[in-house]
């Protein structure tokens, strides 16, 4: 089982909403300037560095690709993508990512990195050398061969990169491997995609099952508390019980943009998942699409979302309990979004201890409360899920409440 | 929502396993008395008559059906299902159920019946009456057709006797006025068939959904408290929320019986509805075929579990926190069950404040913990799902536990 | 196994499109002076009365129901329907379709009416007789109960009136009693519905495959040559075999109606069943919603098809091979549809002895030829899909047609 | 569409059932001349080297893979496997299979080779080169990289080397450059694997539907008759009119063995592939698993069909118009196998002129008829699929048929 240390759902910044693929040194860390002189004081502390950080040339092909199949990758001796020195200067020497979280850390905050389920598809053809023991305490330097650990039938439907690792003591060496090197580095959260839900094979969406367990299993003896994060959704609510024992938040969704229609859709995803939070514990409604995004995916933007569209999206995932991760480009965030991002009565809703509780939900409104579980405190959230001004009426307890809201808008309200 | 006064998981008996359509009132008797002298000190209370109290000639012809299609059943004016005078001699004169539950209820004790889902397909095709305002204070008599109230696309697929009913006001009113009558014969516990998984449709396995809501809402408001318990299982977990909201007790699994690879079955399904079990929400793995049973199937037998099999049944259904009801036929239980079922070291467990957490399970084994939510008591049990002897191991907060355990055996360990 | 008699694909009309349930007596023959004197000539022959003939009041609730729930109906004491009185005056006195037929037949047209599978769920319920041996030479006039015969978890979803009908002798006995009064009134095309796919039990879309032997066997034995026909698609290919052996009509398609999409797609639906078209074998593309159609439902217009796509779909169902029957009301058939229903260059490659073949097939075009299996002549049909004029252009057996064709328009060339 | 020479199904030797992936080219001979010398006369022509003829070791790790992961293959300069020099000696020097087709034709006899679906994996991972004008009559030595040819998201469930192939210029330009190099060897016949039915991907069981257009354009321009067969099976009917299109034959079963539950499961199958057999068309029940069998699966054995079961499998398989490919070790084939293998009795039903009909099917029975197209000469067979004596008897076009038959045997029968 997992170590105990998160009481309350993550916080932070990641770079693919803007980014895509192509975030550099640079860009990261002028957007964790920003979040350690405007957002750390309330909570925000996690800076993610997203996918193909170890991918040459990643995104120059983004009419065709988004990730460019076959094309080259920085990898070390021993079958582990290293960051690509030209987008990270400071990893050259096989320093990886560790003058960067070096950096990350002095500013007060946190440091994260995505990583694809599996191990580079090159090394099983190429026949790399993988470590053996590098989560033990000897300093034996015996190997094992990638071929012998790639699954060459597990493959991601979506990105070429990887094969998936076959369960076996040589696929637990690869993960030590893995981990070691990012406890090493100072990484303090990993997002793992391709393995919440593996949909490459409908008839097996889980088939990366024993891969959770085997990172699980790496990170509790690597001697460091990184997160572990799964993606992508939606995740299976029949293993809820195998996301709670392994994991610290998987995704209930799949990739969430800006759209209403998504953010509708999320409602019913709460339901689901209702039961599920708890401390150390977060189904995870994904990114907050909010500010400037979409620059690498050719679709620099402010966000589609309304106001009140960012509010009930607020509401809905500090009430339930979400991680928050932020997808806007912080250096150009404007005042009127970090208003809402540094609400404290928002926000103090996020610890586990407010217990969630949806009321009803159609498909014209929704109404939730939390219950602190020791104070007994109690609020009260209406939704307005129509497209028109609407009045939402429940009664709690006893207790009637009733408000007209504007389309796609919520309020909070104390009992 | 529904009331809030089920502290503790319902324990009781039902007449199924032994008896399948054919329970009588003598029957019916006898058995309470042996509950009220020997059971009803350690917590079992409720006398539950099952499937078909209305059919004339029920078991009949049982070489060929379980349930007679097209044929004679006792129905009072107003489409509702009345007991079978010859089976039940205290209804006539329009009584009811309510004579016999006045006798449980002298003893202690508490009465319950099953129904299905829906109204009498007999009385839409006569154009029977059905009661408009029957919960309402007012002395109005005005009716509606049954006819407007059956939805004729919506059967039960293993029971010819009903319509489903539609989400009118005439529907609501149809499920009012049988509640009322339930109510007015002192009935404290509804097992309501064909509602829980309506497997008829596998394209729409809920489809009585708003049946669910129509009779919560009678309940709510029929001025007793009475549990619904909704069968058969297995219950949809992307409904969880559902059911929490509408239901007392939903059967999580198909009909449960005396056989291994049933019960070994089981550990998945708690593992799967393990969030879900809470103050008058509890997950229902089905009834306890211990005993003798089958009469009424014409397989007349005591239980074919092992003893640690029965061992193994009771503390999973006891720390999970299911509903117990007992299938045996009581008059004639034998001292080692009747002693399982009153082992106060596993009922007690039953407490939904005793939390229940799956700590791991694979083919061969399984463990759960259960921790006090106030006193944080914590019991462990493991179990040995294989058919060899063998020893379980757990580590549990720092804690090591191992125990050499027969196959299919059980045990239970303090902190 | 069915007789052989059909050389070519039945032709004719059928009061669906233009009436819904509301045909009358009076308006059957009005449709069928028409055919005598406009269309026989040119193949059409087939009068067939759809569904709900014997429905008393049929359509008088038509924004509530298209089939009005357990309401009245015409039936005789054997539990078989018989026609309305009211809109089939002829009717009464016992005679039936007798009358009606006689006059069809003394036109040289011959008479068909629908069926729905099963048997009426009121004559179940009410366990009203069955004659035993009504296709015997016996003058035995002994009886079976319809309770005995209705399978009562046998339903149709989207028409109320019948209960499925048991695999046994007296299942096997109430369709002999069927078929017969149908042969003693003249009917000479049976279509019956809720068989071809019962949409019902997606898991099981075949469940009255043993009524399709049952009501062949009757036929079979009936002394009368009557189409049999199955409704509604689409049929299930992998059942082929066994529409071939028992019938010799299917619908391959669900409702057919003037939409350029459903004719689109009928293209592909060829395209399954290409191989299936012979002599006694005609897979049926449903249908032609050409003329004025829609009085009853409450939509009178005339097709929503151009003169291009209508000629489109004329080209396809003849090249295939498809039943023809007409929806239109025929009294008001406009000069220019009744042309194309009497193109003799298009009608005369019904017969299935011009084999027909689909060369390709892609989302923006179509093309087929057709080979006469005893001559050798070759027809090529190229058909534009798309929705820009289109130049369609292929080879065969080493010669090439192109031709430039308006948006969903056809051709038809000699080789 | 592809080339019209196939009178009669193929009939020959194949690799697979005795060698599994080990056969040798000495072996091959051996083979082929007790072809030569017992069975051409009869019309046995074609011996095809089955899978991984490529793989250096192939079979050398029996016990953990049938195939092995990222282990060494022979390949030329051009992304084409060519043939394992150890086992294939004659192949050095660029001559590939062209040696060992040279000798098999000089017997008088026809070659055919085994691939796999798509692009070696290892190219596209090591950017090799591809030629890009194989088939067309320059000069032009240009070259494509295997990288833009392969999809990463195409790979084979069951076989590790092969990437699927894109539905471009440049993968046509593969396909061409393959066939090209098989036409130049003089190959008779190509049976593609991972093609027929893509088993990987559930959603998308034909994701190969472009490659074997492609294929077959490939063949069409090559030259050379070359018959294109498509495995594994079950082929999928709602594609038949595309397998009729583009290929000569199709396999209508997964692999299939010496199993008597596969073999009464044909029965099934031939039912639904019944209407599409036809000269050119040949639907494909599989090898015939006869006399010695399964040394490379280190199941070395004699057939575990009994001899009735042996002749019921030559007596469907001819009167159906299957492929016959033995999978027998040759030099040992026993008198009574061969005798049955050269009975023209059932040999001259294969001819697609004889018309196959099945009659009826049941789980006990089956009975077919062939009709022969011109001379109308009728032959009928009965099987008795039960396990015990069981008489069959039918009725054809009024003539009865019946007759006792032992378990799992079958009688041809004249009209």
């Amino acid at each position: 089982m997992k170590k105990s240390f998160l009481k309350t759902p993550p916080m932070g910044w990641n770079s693919y909403d803007y980014y895509d693929t192509t975030v550099t040194e640079e860009e990261i860390l002028k957007n964790a300037i920003y979040m350690k002189e405007h957002l750390l004081a309330f909570g925000w502390e996690y800076v993610v560095v997203d996918i193909q950080w170890y991918a040459i040339g990643a995104g120059s092909r983004r009419d065709e690709y988004q990730y460019i199949p076959f094309s080259e990758a920085a990898i070390d001796d021993y079958s582990r993508f290293i960051p690509d020195p030209t987008r990270f200067p400071s990893s050259v020497g096989g320093k990886g990512f560790g003058p960067l979280a070096d950096k990350i850390h002095d500013m007060g905050l946190k440091f994260g990195i995505h990583i694809m389920r599996g191990i580079p598809r090159i090394c099983a053809h190429g026949h790399h050398k993988v470590l053996a023991n590098a989560l033990s305490s000897t300093e034996d330097l015996s190997f094992y061969d990638a071929a012998d650990i790639a699954n060459p039938s597990s493959i991601c439907n979506w990105n070429p990169d990887m094969y998936g690792v076959k369960q076996t003591k040589e696929g637990q060496a690869y993960y030590d491997s893995l981990i070691s090197l990012y406890a090493s580095w100072g990484v303090d959260f990993i997002k793992c995609d391709d393995i919440c839900n593996t949909h490459a094979n409908p008839m097996e969406p889980y088939e990366g099952r024993h891969e959770i367990e085997m990172l699980a299993s790496a990170i509790s003896r690597c001697g460091r508390d990184i997160v572990l994060s799964l993606s992508p959704g939606p995740a299976l609510i029949e293993q809820a019980w195998h996301y709670e024992t392994y994991a610290n938040m998987w995704r209930i969704t799949d990739d969430f943009w800006d759209n209403w229609d998504l953010l509708k859709d999320m409602f019913k995803r709460c339901e689901l998942w209702n039961a599920h939070v708890k401390e150390d514990c977060y189904p995870d409604c994904d990114m907050l699409p909010l500010g400037k995004i979409g620059k690498g995916f050719n679709q620099l933007r402010t966000t589609a979302f309304t106001y009140e569209e960012q509010k009930t999206m607020m509401t809905l995932w500090c009430l339930f309990g979400s991680p928050l991760m932020l997808g806007a480009y912080l250096p150009e965030l404007d005042q009127k979004t970090e208003k809402l991002l540094t609400d404290q009565s928002l926000l103090r809703l996020l610890s586990p201890k407010h217990v969630p509780h949806q009321i009803m939900r159609n498909n014209a409104e929704a109404a939730w409360y939390t219950k602190h579980e020791e104070t007994g405190e109690i609020n009260v959230a209406l939704f307005n899920l129509s497209d028109e001004p609407r009045t939402i009426s429940i009664s709690l307890f006893g207790k009637n409440f009733s408000k007209e809201l504007l389309p796609h808008a919520s309020i909070l309200l104390p009992f």
